[in-house]
């Protein structure tokens, strides 16, 4: 074996696992195809104990300079495999190079929940996006929508007021689930409109997005002009990766895990958005001790005190 | 009800707990007898994801001022009565001053395993300390003791020899289960010596300790010259206090908790280092992680979402 551990993910939870088993002297490689994971979109995060108000690009920055000072080997690639090999596992890349280890700790996260209607295939990319922080700057004086009503699609429309002159906010329900002190500040927002039980039923366009078919008028018009359409409305957890292993997953494709981050199959523990763990609330700071619990069990399981 | 939310303990759970109940907007009063809780007795901190190398005190007056710039209400006191009262609560401060709320969220933290030797109870305060960073200076150029296996006891004796002439670390177990990065500091540490499968029989002195009779001879001697020695065995939980309440605790008194933070008794949640959260892995991380989600399902249960 290469490896006592490999993590999969280097987002919040690879990170903080990698701090610990740092400290725990495990030898271990992180693989991950976004470093810093899903929190570099946060455009702000106030939430973080201690640091009110840093970007996530910039937190996760520190966390991954903290686990590269303590020695972690970090590849940035996609994993496209997981097996089990003579008693470990064998993990390979996108490049076809694979890596063995006797322990797994799957930190893989989320990918985003698609609104699935015409056009948005078409758009992505023209107009069409999953992360205000990457595409918002480049609709300046531009109108834009923003699909959803968590914190994600709230904080979305915050961040895009900055730059476009006007921001619809479409909440599906008749109330948002966003954090109380982010709703107040996007309704007093004078740039962004928030309608609430409105729904897209398609994104029309041409080279690029230029309008979109909604549910319930506004102004008496069901085709709104639009120069962007964000989607907002959640996460998928990435555990397909996982099938093949057998790790067991729950109704909604999160990895069932118990408290002390280990799965159903010996030597593979998770921790993460990808989980089922923290009741299910995927913040940065569940996420990193839920990397940090995985890396303890890691080193009792590695050092045979239980399992 | 004077609050919706009463959040007993202002250590690195109730802190996180109090940040985010204000992000959510509750009306909540945070009670603790330490303001920073047990964290503030550690004298570095290298595995706050981030922020590598921080005293303990240091990061948790950053969470105490994240939550007080949030708008955190904190009364430092000790409480001495939890009670169910008209579908809420009455919590009872050692000053007879009660305060009402809806829900609770138990952060109560630990308190300090004692050794239970002859001599541990009379020289307190007089030589026998649980706290090696606040106690720790008394002891330039003296002979201390450690006494504990555990990261406490490890770093505890680090942070010593910092002023003692000589440390040594009576570990009772052949081998020390603190991170192995803390054991290599240790071992490498000419002023620390460590005494595995050794146990403290009895501390001796007069006015203040002088010695200790040990079950493992140093240097043929069963009687070991000492100034202070440190207790640093592990930590008890605080949940002898909810027992009125009829919050389930497990074997070892620990609060029994889902991962969403809920205790059996409806309108009661806790975090932290007294839950058996986390896998039992008591960290700064874990304890923040578990406070905010405690919060969020408290924000669920006044919502009536669920409970």
């Amino acid at each position: 074996m290469n490896y006592d551990l490999i993590i999969l993910g280097s987002g919040s939870a690879g990170l903080t696992a990698s701090i610990y088993a740092s400290r725990y002297k495990i030898k271990h490689l992180v693989i991950g195809k976004l470093l810093g994971g899903t929190a570099t979109e946060a455009f702000k995060v106030e939430n973080w104990p201690g640091t009110p108000g840093i970007a996530g690009t910039e937190l996760l920055k520190k966390f991954q300079e903290h686990a590269q000072n303590l020695g972690a080997e970090i590849i940035v690639s996609e994993v496209v495999k997981i097996e089990k090999q003579n008693g470990g596992f064998k993990v390979t890349c996108h490049d076809g190079k694979n890596y063995l280890a006797k322990t797994l700790i799957l930190a893989l996260g989320t990918s985003r929940r698609k609104l699935d209607v015409p056009g948005e295939a078409e758009f992505l990319g023209k107009g069409v996006s999953y992360c205000a922080t990457c595409d918002g700057p480049l609709y300046k004086d531009k109108i834009v929508g923003v699909v959803g009503g968590g914190n994600s699609a709230v904080t979305s429309a915050i961040m895009l007021s900055k730059y476009a002159s006007q921001v619809y906010l479409f909440v599906r329900e008749a109330t948002m689930i966003a954090e109380p002190a982010w709703q107040e500040q996007a309704k007093k927002n004078p740039k962004i409109k928030i309608l609430s039980e409105t729904n897209i039923k398609e994104i029309l366009g041409k080279d690029k997005v230029l309008s979109a078919n909604i549910d319930k008028p506004v102004d008496d018009k069901t085709n709104l002009k639009l120069n962007g359409l964000f989607v907002e409305i959640g996460a998928v957890p990435a555990g397909a990766l996982c099938r093949g292993l057998g790790v067991q997953l729950d109704e909604k494709g999160f990895i069932k895990i118990a408290n002390n981050g280990v799965t159903n199959i010996t030597g593979v523990f998770a921790a993460g958005d990808v989980t089922s763990g923290s009741g299910g609330f995927a913040q940065i700071i569940t996420a990193c001790a839920e990397g940090a619990v995985a890396s303890y069990s890691v080193f009792k399981f590695l050092k045979g005190l239980n399992g």
